[in-house]
């Protein structure tokens, strides 16, 4: 047995931390789907009830949508002040005839829990809570002040967050956030993220009659709105795979010198990557490494296409509806809201005639860069040092984490990106998995880091 | 009452009429769906009981695939051998929430029987078979020879009749076949269609990943398929509306002066056509009025595309596959095997790096064009004449009929397309109508054709 009492718990509790892990993924918690509501709140009054029951004061709180979990824990002697966020809410699990096994009954396959949510983000903030509960159980006191705010609709873009942090920042002051809702390198090697991209999602509806149209009677002298969506999603980039939408790049901050001499210490094996991402080629924006464009490009994507006939077999008909979502990561000085303005006009600039277009905005979320000689980031990497035996890699990423930009600026606070997953853990695709290991490294990592904290 | 045996059965049976296509209607016959099996025979064996009973040799053949139903009722003296062909299948309904009742639960709305088939082609090739049970009814014998050939694959391209035809010729051999699959002008202008287009339809199916990716990710590094798809779309119209598929025009037969003659005859008001349509511009290849577009040149359109995340609210998820179908609308002398690879080669031409391209090729169908001066289309015109008080007017059509193009060819006959239905039947689309007059009056025409080529 070892000296150090956390290290006992730990051990001592590992079984435990696997199977109450399982039962928080056995609750299908789909924030975007409206059937799901129960269940998301079913999640969330479990992470209550656990918490509250190791002496958090705890609860749910209504934010106008899915509940937000607080739960604090706090002595006020002046000891250092954290908040760890995360959410309970998890991606749909469609399609699922490409699971091997059901989403939402985990069960530990090659080394790895495969669920929906095992990564992203329920293993990763949940690593947080047992790593906290262990404290407790080791030293009958945590060191630190600890607030956990778990909330439930990261994967909708926390629409309700942000107001709610607003109102309620008095009772969220901290020194420190700590977030933990990402990957590692390849090859495990630890990190602390610094950079976040901002996000802009949309969904474009174009309509070119008041009724599906039969090709024969139709065909020559009507416009289709799929081949019109198709002409103008087309147009969304040029050729080389430069973002071809008017001014947007104007705001694009370049890396510095620094940063890009940090980019060229990351160890990356493109065709590594390439092979965990099953793809045949990596295109994008000319001129700029793979990862460059990875981390600090903005980049544009079409999520999902749909319109006229998508059943077996054929039918001759002319779609008079299609609709497509389109989303961009953003970087520093991006602003969502304007990107989504250019975008918008792009689209309908790109419109064939006959073509009746309309743009939803679904979710905008900031860009968030950190310090990289704050206090959080340092005693992170002092926990890693001590649980991995080596330095992390101060990384960016393509993420989003809205809020995280949201928090940065309404409480004025240092937030650390202690990322725990890894990239080939297949986040929003079938067969999402969190190695078991690092599940349970990430429990320690989190214990350290608090402890760490508390020394200063 | 009328001094003709005819008229008088047809009013006496007029409610009869409309009550016995209600029946028909309500069978949900639809070939593209295999889950409708047994509902597709089951409108033929209702199709093979009437006949039967009536006196026809009647019964269901197996072709294959659904079942032709054939029937003859032939006395062998010489007089003319007429072969009446249609379909007893119709499309899916869907979208269903698009329709104002239930699209297999006829009822008269606004003087139109509204049903899915209503128009294309249970209402049509019904009336034939009222329209002989007529004669048979008022003469005790018909005046020709009489051969129905009623197939329940015509919505999936009749991939199994043609086979079957040949197979079969000897026993429907004959002088005339009459067709009725189409629309008169507006205005319920009667009409004679001499040509029909042929077609080939494919399914485009694009792979950029083994698996769904999250943008955060991977955005800005792999290709996307709905991206590539869209991209691959767009590539096949020109930003004229000429189709860019290379070699795609080079078979393509001027219409004659004689031909361009005729369709200036033509009552046609593009903006009328267009408010039918419901569309606000009518695109095509450019320097085509839209008639000649529509009636005499080759077309292309998208009837669906499909990919990524279609539910509501966003997923930030880079799909991994995608599809659309494609189809065209062939003119003489195009022939739809080599368009068919051609658009292949072209589509794999413009897919992107990354972008692995699967293309099925779901079924062709060869144009027709019938001559003006035949012995049926006389007889048809004189019955139109009769009933309608009114000469028919001689058009193309961009539909096809792809069974008409083989009968001419494997029969070595005159085909005549008799139209009953009218351009805003809605066929294909929700709320399919027929009009409840122009139904009973396609009863008369077809009676009358079949007298007036007994009389020569």
């Amino acid at each position: 047995m070892s000296d150090d009492p956390l290290k006992r718990v730990l051990d001592e509790r590992r079984e435990r931390h696997t199977e109450d892990l399982f039962d928080l993924l056995r609750i299908p918690s789909i924030s975007t789907d409206p059937a799901r509501r129960a269940d998301v709140r079913r999640a969330a009054d479990a992470l209550v009830a656990e918490l509250a029951d190791a002496g958090f004061e705890a609860a749910t709180e209504e934010t106008g949508g899915h509940p937000v979990v607080l739960a604090r824990r706090q002595v006020g002697d002046g000891r250092p002040r954290v908040l760890i966020y995360g959410h309970y809410d998890v991606q749909p699990a469609d399609p699922l005839e490409l699971w091997d096994s059901d989403p939402f009954e985990p069960e530990v396959r090659d080394g790895a829990i495969v669920a929906r949510g095992a990564s992203d983000d329920k293993g990763q903030v949940y690593a947080h809570v047992k790593g906290a509960l262990a404290l407790l159980e080791a030293y009958g006191e945590l060191p630190v002040d600890l607030t956990f705010l778990i909330e439930g609709e990261e994967e909708i873009g926390s629409p309700h967050l942000a107001p709610w942090v607003e109102r309620e920042r008095e009772r969220l002051e901290a020194d420190v956030v700590l977030v933990s809702d990402g990957a590692m390198l390849p090859d495990r090697v630890p990190t602390i993220t610094y950079g976040l991209k901002g996000m802009t999602y949309l969904e474009v509806r174009v309509r070119t009659s008041d009724h599906d149209l039969h090709s024969g009677a139709f065909g020559g002298g009507v416009p289709n709105a799929a081949a019109s969506l198709a002409t103008m999603l087309a147009g969304l980039k040029d050729a080389d795979g430069r973002i071809a939408v008017p001014g947007f790049y104007d705001e694009v901050a370049e890396i510095t010198e620094e940063e890009r001499a940090q980019l060229a210490r990351v160890p990356f094996d493109p065709e590594a990557w390439a092979a965990s991402a099953g793809v045949h080629a990596t295109p994008g924006e000319p001129g700029r490494s793979l990862l460059e464009r990875l981390w600090t490009r903005p980049t544009l994507d079409v999520n999902g296409i749909g319109g006229g006939f998508q059943g077996d077999g054929s039918k001759t008909v002319i779609p008079a509806t299609a609709f497509a979502k389109v989303s961009c990561r953003l970087v520093p000085n991006q602003d969502p809201l304007r990107i989504a303005e250019l975008v918008e006009r792009h689209l309908r600039d790109l419109a064939p005639a006959g073509t009746e277009v309309e743009v939803v905005h679904l979710n905008h979320g900031d860009w968030a860069l950190s310090p990289l000689d704050g206090r959080g980031v340092r005693a992170a990497a002092e926990a890693i040092r001590r649980v991995d035996g080596r330095d992390p890699v101060f990384v960016r990423t393509g993420g989003s984490i809205p809020i995280v930009a949201d928090l940065q600026r309404l409480l004025e606070v240092e937030v650390v990106l202690l990322d725990m997953g890894l990239e080939t853990d297949r986040i929003h695709s079938p067969n999402e998995r969190f190695d078991l290991e690092l599940y349970h490294r990430g429990i320690q990592v989190s214990a350290e880091t608090l402890r760490a904290l508390a020394r200063g």
